[in-house]
């Protein structure tokens, strides 16, 4: 906060670029306005089309830090030509990364065993957001950076869940069951659905990589390896979606 | 099946093109598999590199179509470089398109209102195969081609489903009313949720795209809006995802 309130002081200028070379570009409407009103994210820059500050403004006003005025196509070079920026590009530090002993007191992790798509880890944030998941576990290996396609994905959902990096993942779901958690994995060949398996919370849902799957030392070290019943011909599920199902199954039994 | 047979007939040699223009490229391991072994697909050619071809001969032989191997630069070429083509691609005609007329015997549709990312309607193709939906029906204009992009995302759900187009979804809702359809909207903003509507089937779900939401005339089509429960700070899920939890929550009701 102290470093936020020192750009602040800056009045409307933009603020100055930091000396180190971590930089995250967040870019589209619903992932910039809710870095913007995120008081945790440093902001280092605001890059916005004049269309895109119409509508934008309040937010970046709120925070205090000027924006720069940027073509389309300035946007497009910084992004990369596929990002789907929608005139918006806010340059921030990367958020300050939890530990897992964090989660001591949390109610509801999703943990994701080597997901690589960024598409799918945003998504994934996203319902986490919606359904209140206090956290998201990944390996630091093998995921991807919290940034770019996965915030835009994400819709604002990385500004509301943490995200904690393990070295270890096996270890990490051995810490989750001394905390009291119950880490239930999803497989679709498991003969027991998780609609029919108890889950009070503290509760860490597993979900796999598309394709492979839980890994065998992640799926031992769940309490359960549980499926979603889907009654039609396609067993599996894109993992966005079977972590959404998952969630709502979760939440409407603790209702 | 009479074209798919003088195919068959001409043993393992590759299938000629036809003289018309449209031809679909499907490519990814699994929605090139479901390709193969979707009888109503007509064939053109398979091209896949020697590792696929590994993996896929049996679904190619079964299919009695000779592959034509390429390296993987060739099939990036055919694809476009960020189709992660994991090395096949199946060139086809478009699947016989069924009109809305033959769903007056279906169960359960998906009705998309202009949603236009290839990546989520694929997505809600593939969770509609998994829940065992009959179609999904979208406009013609401002929806995604059934090929490339959205075909990968669907896993191989596009072999399953249906795929109906419209000229006018208002007119669509009314003729499955006729058929008698409940029609439910899903909109984050209505005060009903879905888990508490009375859905019996025959039933549509109808789910409107990111930011827009359901246009004014479709709404006033739905025999209900609904929302889904949310209790986290984020109260708007992917569209995929919104359909995936859906349709869990309707089937799970007529169990």
């Amino acid at each position: 906060m102290a470093r936020q309130r020192s750009h602040h002081a800056r009045g409307p200028k933009r603020a100055p670029k930091p000396a180190g070379p971590v930089r995250d570009l967040i870019y589209g409407s619903h992932a910039a306005e809710a870095a913007l009103g995120n008081t945790r994210r440093l902001i280092q820059a605001i890059y916005v089309t004049e269309n895109a500050l119409k509508r934008l403004r309040p937010a970046i006003e709120a925070r205090g830090i000027g924006a720069e005025l940027k073509t389309p196509k300035d946007l497009d070079r910084l992004t990369g030509p596929d990002a789907r920026h929608q005139g918006v590009v806010v340059e921030t530090a990367p958020l300050e990364a939890p530990n897992l002993t964090d989660l001591e007191a949390a109610k509801l992790v999703i943990v994701l065993d080597q997901v690589s798509d960024p598409h799918n880890v945003g998504a994934v944030l996203r319902s986490a957001a919606a359904f209140g998941a206090d956290a998201l576990i990944m390996t630091a290996r093998n995921s991807p950076p919290l940034n770019g396609t996965l915030a835009k994905a994400a819709s604002g959902g990385l500004e509301h869940v943490d995200v904690v990096h393990v070295t270890n993942l096996a270890r990490a779901l051995a810490q989750l069951a001394a905390f009291g958690y119950t880490r239930i994995g999803l497989d679709g060949g498991a003969s027991q659905t998780l609609e029919a398996t108890q889950s009070p919370p503290p509760l860490a849902l597993v979900l796999g990589a598309e394709g492979k799957g839980l890994r065998r030392l992640t799926a031992e070290n769940c309490d359960y390896v549980c499926r979603l019943a889907t009654p039609g011909p396609l067993a599996s599920l894109n993992v966005s979606n079977a972590a959404a199902i998952a969630l709502h199954i979760v939440r409407t039994g603790w209702n």
